[in-house]
């Protein structure tokens, strides 16, 4: 099966977009950390919409594992609805728009910025609202994005920010680390074959849930999105602690459920959700390097065997964006042009 | 049709319960903020899960609309798994757990305390792991909840908090209009009725989603959760503003969503999805007190003329509650104990 849309052929850039960031990046980067060390931070505030929030709670968990510094996400209607701006003392402020136009991250880091708040941009565009109203701006280096659904820009987001809380973190360890993620990616989209091959058993599939832990909550988040977007399927994303207070309950057996399980401290918790599934016998799609959750899973997806927790978002995007491209295109839609979106979102 | 589940019983319960919390709560809650504007709070973090993270969502929505301060929720994972608690310099934590005995808030907000935080257990159980670990507590005065859903509980948590800052917030104004609260309640109970007549066309529905703005997102997210806990329905809440960042593709010709849309600044961000979902001819189900929203509905349900947005969830949720729990009987399930669930989760 060939198939040439934009979507694949984006996906399958995403280590260059993760090697032009890091490398564009890291001087303006550190002259922002520069900055912001002379100040005293409590607490990070980050506005974000869409596919852009899920990078923003991948930020979230960066920021409060690598730096302990609490994070909150606006709730934009405070202030474009409710005209009541949060206090900023001792805030960094983050505004996160591909476009740079979004009119109410831009209001929120306009706000922030005038009440003396440190603020920082993560866009695509230098010359956007988002950029001009922030004291600094991380820009993010895929390219033009043709598709609609966001991929490779999404990954350059989650890049954008794990360089920011390294280098503020000092973590030269971590820094070295991040230089692999585009092969480790390039690994990760080799598995394009095993995508393919078990598709058309999806082909009918109405809906289903998406399960990560950690780090990895945002990618189960994304996927989900990618798979409404661009397959019109009731797809729900939970963190694996959240689904067993409640979501559960809609389980039955053959119901797919794909379990997104990297190594590290929250592996556990996914295998207990594993547990928990195999006695309901649902259809569990499983995303590991670990053998034995590989063994137990209906669908096993061979991860290659990457460690770092932290990064790990980074190496099991790829392979659930290639499922949601493949998957539109099996069922005879177009991933390109999802029907009743478009590029930029206007919130009311 | 007659109908004697615990989870009916329950909801019905929901004016006591509210005129209970705030009678018996009061004078502890004052004497608790009292102590807090002794010190300086630049931030709120909340712990919470399931049911009771959305009753969280209310509270920072009411926290930063009221105080101006941002609130942020714990990721516990950062703390059970990762072993990372964050900083909690000038924050007050909020924990919010019905039992008292989640092990992952209880943690939180005990290192929290350790740490020299302000910290406030918002709980049934005064005699809890919680709120031993907790600076204060916040009781709520639900009374025995049989039902594994959550229903009478959820209400008396928004009743907590919405207390607990209109007091902090110094609002007379509003504190007096909360006393007017429980009565609303039984006028927005007395369209059972109503729910009852429009509940067989919603006999095979497989999955809908619940649209909310501002104050009323919380309400989206706990209807959906009830949906699928008591009828195992793959329901979704969203905001209206997120829902057109991707989620409205998945809408098809007579797909159900339900229209939270209390009166107030929210109000004209649900009116254009609403005209987005006509577009599409998508079943809409309008929970409103407005004319012109009303009248464009499929199947309108006109609710009690109440228009202080600020305590709305308090009255919109308990038809909703209703809706769930005839659903579920009207499916030939038990709404009072849902496959797969525990009065209390334990997260791993």
């Amino acid at each position: 099966m060939e198939s040439s849309t934009k979507m694949l052929k984006e996906i399958h850039e995403n280590p260059q977009v993760v090697a032009a960031t890091l490398a564009s990046e890291r001087p303006r980067v550190q002259e922002l950390v520069n900055e912001l060390k002379k100040r005293r931070i409590d607490l990070i505030i980050i506005a974000a919409r869409g596919t852009s929030y899920h990078a923003a709670i991948y930020g979230k968990y960066l920021f409060e594992y690598l730096l302990g510094i609490p994070v909150s996400f606006t709730a934009p209607s405070m202030y474009t609805l409710y005209n009541r701006p949060v206090k900023v003392d001792n805030a960094l402020v983050i505004g996160i728009s591909q476009s740079g136009s979004s009119q109410d991250i831009v209001e929120v880091v306009k706000e922030a910025t005038a009440a003396g708040a440190f603020s920082v941009a993560i866009t695509a565009n230098p010359d956007s609202a988002l950029s001009q109203a922030a004291t600094a701006t991380i820009l993010c280096h895929a390219g033009r994005e043709e598709a609609v659904a966001a991929t490779k820009t999404y990954i350059a987001q989650l890049t954008a920010l794990a360089l920011f809380a390294v280098l503020w973190a000092e973590r030269a360890d971590l820094l070295e680390t991040l230089q692999a993620i585009p092969e480790w990616i390039a690994k990760s989209l080799a598995l394009d074959g095993r995508v393919q091959e078990i598709l058309p058993r999806y082909r009918y599939m109405r809906g289903c849930a998406l399960i990560g832990r950690g780090f990895n909550y945002c990618t189960a988040l994304e996927a989900a999105l990618k798979l409404k977007e661009t397959c019109y399927l009731e797809a729900q994303g939970y963190s694996a602690a959240d689904f067993l207070h409640g979501p559960i309950a809609m389980v039955d057996e053959g119901f797919p459920v794909f379990l997104i399980a990297q190594p590290g401290l929250a592996l556990d918790s996914v295998k207990h959700v594993n547990e928990r599934l195999r006695a309901i016998k649902a259809e569990t799609i499983v995303l590991s390097s670990d053998p034995e959750l590989l063994a137990t899973a209906v669908i096993p997806i061979e991860m290659p065997g990457w460690s770092e927790d932290v990064f790990s978002p980074l190496v099991y995007t790829p392979p659930l964006q290639l499922f949601a491209a493949r998957l539109s295109t099996l069922k005879g839609l177009n991933p390109d042009a999802p029907r009743g979106l478009n590029k930029v979102t206007v919130t009311r």
